[in-house]
């Protein structure tokens, strides 16, 4: 539970919109995984392996649109810090479906060793993956939706350790 | 519904991604609105609105973020074309929970006159926007959730008008 | 004189930040002239103008930095349309100077055949022109000031011709 | 005063731009301070001061421009370094105009652990947050002229803090 | 043949370089095909076929980055329009190699309806492309060369069509 | 000689791309070396070198745009990791052409202290720097060629230092 006396640490006192101050935190090992789901009709799915087998692999083009786009993410994002990150992974997965179609799971994860951490990075990641699905395939599937993009678990950092529950879920 | 033949644009006949080539397509007037819902514990939205009285506006930097990610577009999104989009809107608004906590909704319109459509424009204005709600709500509620990113309505162009339906959300 | 019920056109009707749609407005030849002034020690335009006859021509960078800075201007400004500037030219020039030190002019002309105007584009090329200058001789002089950056001249679209006069200089 | 015999640092031995090795110089803590004035019609900042208390923030946009152009620095200045920016901070402030009309004052402070210092970051910060004010208020009021461009106040590094005096302002 | 009376284009009177004004320029359909060629040692193509075959596909990839890299042309090279490129097409395939060691030829051809061609668009998109195979392979065969960036094909627009000879290959 | 059993690190074990995590790495001072050559007609030299003179200098210009492309390298390359770059030099010099018409050589150094190496920054501000030359002669001279883009030297981080022999050239 957070504490609801906690501010918004991207204001100064007067309400301006600032990137806080790290300058004097340590640099520390981060690590940060979040991911996206995106429910699609179950032809869509169809259309997707066919292509992973023959012709067309949209997922590697979705994974390397991830990774790419965890390095945008300070242009993107407003108050995010510039981080040097050192290392990023995508990878995506179907999931057993609750519900009507066929959902798949893209997970990324963002390692640095700076002063703040990677969670932005790492979601950012996940989106521009989905994004990426949904743009080779709307064509065929407009009506597909990015269901659920969260942080999964993060590390280092004063905060310390994230793990996402089920209850959170 | 959707045509099982149709094949994903996106690929040629080897496999290979490509820009496809929108060239002999006409200049047309085209509108897309996506939306993004974000789920939050009631403590944080408390303190965003507070923020939006006193000091502090988290959701005019979100709005602003999505605005600018809209242009950024094709840099992300690796086989969506430039596109001179000539206006974007980026709105957010509280809505009635259904489950625990509070939902924000935010919902971006994209027009251009074009070769081709706006879509993806949207879906990343609204998915930037939540993003950096995110960011700067993550220090007091890392558990956020962006639930449901989808297009809404599309208009313009040879595929017609789409409008999302009950069924589909 | 401007009109005093004039409103600021970049919020929309609840004081949401947006990109105006341009949609509707035909597509004209438009120009726009800006200009920036910049303020240095004697001994600073010294060393330029030795660099220029004989290695390291800061004034050559700076122009070039100007065009390139045209092309960023819509990452740069939040709520600037994206527009496809069909020639851009800066050139320097050494004034003379009132008051103490040199005056280096900076002047940018911006051309496009577009539904907006591009006065932003010019008064981004000489304001980033001229921090160029600075960033190139400030090991030497850093007291140097940015003096005045302001349109000198604009043409087409519906609100026609702007000349700059003295009186607003 | 400096020293006549001081070469520009940023070309080398035939005249070459380069960007300036520092891979030998120690990462120390650094802060550079730099503002921008921006001169307009009374009526100018009636229009602006109204939306701030209702709709539409001029202001605050601005601000939010500032911060995030600070992280563009090394794609617009040519030679300039990238940098790991740990803290930014823009605000803007009315100040009594000497002269017709009215006139805000930009600051932005930037922060950074690093070999080289921020003073291009500060500087171009200012400087988008000013031409992004001119962007938002040019329909009413063309004529707006950024005014001074300064740096202000720079700590770290070799050479030492520098605090702007009123003989150079 | 070219003309030895012609002059460079991207300069004015004074030497200046500046965007070319192509404002007058009708808008026609244009294309550009380019190509350049990878030579590497014969156990790295190996690898690369390997990689193809089961996991990790350095060809895809390639194409990828030269597909995203044609809309980034107008960020890299200074004096080159905007343009709204409307298709990208980057192929790659082995040649026999005259010599020691495997060549992988790269080809990308561009489109656009526009007023200037885009032949750097291609060229861009197929030294990228070169460039991530060495980035991919270079912890195996670090002297890889890249052999030949060159305008393979060229149509539209007032110079007309241009072939590449082998006299001139 | 290579090792044929070594693997391309930027694939999982899965085949996924992915940007190596160098976080276990230590940072040291490292540099790279690249060049690139582009051959063309011997009238396009003349105009280069006339330009030199009078007005119109290409080769300042691929130069600067060279070193601005190194700062862009993590945009371009796809799993390339974001570095630091301390110092960048490029430099172009006529050689003695071996074969029909001129030859230019075109070198970068790129110098960091890091977790991994710059041999891609060096190898893109070659390559940028050749497009560049090649786009504003392309007028007078579209069968230019970039004929040989090589890494030259390379040191620092675990697998030492690389010098480029004859034999491989």
């Amino acid at each position: 539970m957070t504490d609801s006396h906690e501010t918004l640490t991207h204001f100064d006192e007067a309400g301006r919109p600032r990137m806080v101050d790290v300058s004097d935190k340590p640099e520390t090992a981060r690590e940060a995984v979040a991911e996206a789901r995106i429910r699609m009709q179950a032809s869509t799915r169809e259309k997707i392996e066919q292509g992973r087998m023959v012709k067309g692999d949209v997922l590697a083009v979705a994974e390397l649109a991830g990774v790419m786009a965890a390095k945008r993410t300070p242009d993107l994002i407003p108050l995010c810090h510039p981080i040097p990150i050192s290392g990023v992974r995508v990878k995506t997965a179907w999931e057993d479906a609750a519900g009507a179609g066929a959902v798949l799971r893209i997970e990324a994860a963002v390692r640095t060793t700076y002063r703040t951490g990677v969670e932005m990075e790492a979601l950012t990641a996940c989106s521009v993956a989905a994004l990426t699905v949904y743009d080779m395939c709307k064509a065929v599937d407009r009506g597909m939706v990015i269901e659920q993009i969260a942080l999964v678990y993060k590390a280092g950092g004063k905060s310390g350790v994230f793990q996402r529950t089920d209850a959170q879920a």
